[in-house]
């Protein structure tokens, strides 16, 4: 049985909980977080602690914290034989350098409370500083996941601005189209089997493969016909990815 | 029986045609395009002419036409007492007014000719030039789609410059992330799984509700990171979107 200390009780935390409690092969024996409230919800599942000098003994300590707070975690945490992780995508690997055997445990997906994920198609993106170390996280990983990936942290770093793009940026554009449907008394559901089938296209098509619209096609009546109907701030996002498009194409506008 | 005349052979067409063979209540009777090389495809399925002239006789024809043709075979189409309509986001329904009966019958999805698409989720959009049409043109837009709405010029043209938020410009963020991807050595594949989940978030929860990451978080230490990531191009599209998203969400940078 591996035995997991989780550190930190946000969505990242609150699933891999899940994801370990539901695993045969792990167990998580203890839950810390600083602030005790937090900590409620977990306590009849898990024991918890506030006090970091008080962690339980276990094999992997997995930090699933704010990016903030990591560092100052680290600090007052003792050291142990045990592999610690972080699960950012955005810190280095170094910021554990302190311990024995460490390494990075990144979730790649967007997490939150209140909605189910199956973790076994989450991807897993790890970094160890050892090869040994790397085995004893990989083992542990294919304990929940079947998508495990070992990914430096320059890699790290850029599939993070990847994921921007891909999971803040587009929920954005959701968010702006919703927008419009709504200052126009449209149902903004309309546009739901849309975006089901604009994501499900780049399961088995490139994104290049898969762009339509006028931007592509030079359409220039259309694309005034629209700017007319935004206001100014979406009329500045729309032009600059219509002239993004042409230019990702190889075309002029 | 109602009999569908389906005028064009691209995408559009072609789902259209399936759906409408595919229904006990519908038949396609004839398919016209201007150009035969595009009718050999479904010579074996339908009946084909290049003759506007030589139009069959049915209770509905679908122009299923690019924006810039409507009006040319419009002019040239005799006039009929079947119901006219064309399926184009962007167009009034007034181009087709020298007819009787007319409407706009406008499937809001994205279509790939290799893509199959379950046409009884297609949201239909119809508008009508009365009532009678509306209620002729609900009954033939049931026999294939299970999402029907009535929507105006007006608003069409609105959902038509959301479904580009939520459709075109969606996608050329996945273009962008999987360019990213490349340049550092990863797989585009490992951001499958976060693209499907950033699309089923918003089937139950609104696109504010669903905002995550360091824009909406105002983490300037990761956006820094990011941009020193980024391409010139990359850059301008990612502190156009972040300043969006705390606007978006009343919050400042």
């Amino acid at each position: 049985m591996k035995k997991v200390v989780i550190l930190g009780a946000g969505n990242v935390a609150t699933h891999l909980i899940r994801a370990f409690q539901a695993s045969p092969e792990t167990k998580v024996v203890q839950l810390y977080n600083h602030d005790a409230t937090r900590l409620k919800d977990f306590e009849k599942e898990v024991a918890t602690t506030t006090n970091l000098s008080k962690l339980a003994e276990a094999d992997f300590y997995l930090l699933a914290l704010k990016d903030d707070a990591i560092k100052e975690v680290v600090k007052k945490m003792p050291l142990t034989g045990g592999i610690v992780m972080h699960t950012s995508g955005g810190k280095s690997i170094k910021v554990l350098s302190k311990f024995e055997h460490y390494g990075v445990f990144y979730p790649l997906q967007t997490f939150s409370r209140s909605r189910e994920v199956n973790f076994r198609e989450i991807p897993l993106c790890l970094e160890a500083n050892s090869p040994t170390t790397l085995l004893r996280m990989e083992a542990l990983a294919r304990c929940i996941s079947e998508n495990i990936y070992e990914i430096d942290s320059e890699q790290r770093k850029a599939l993070h601005v990847a994921a921007v793009f891909a999971n803040n940026f587009t929920n954005h554009l959701y968010g702006m189209a919703s927008d419009i449907c709504a200052r126009n008394g449209v149902e903004f559901e309309i546009l739901r089997p849309l975006i089901k089938e604009t994501a499900a296209k780049v399961e088995v098509l490139s994104p290049a493969e898969a762009q339509t619209g006028p931007a592509l096609r030079g359409d220039k009546q259309t694309i005034k016909t629209h700017l007319k109907l935004l206001k100014r701030s979406e009329k500045k996002i729309y032009k600059r990815l219509t002239s993004s498009i042409r230019k990702f194409h190889g075309k002029k506008l």
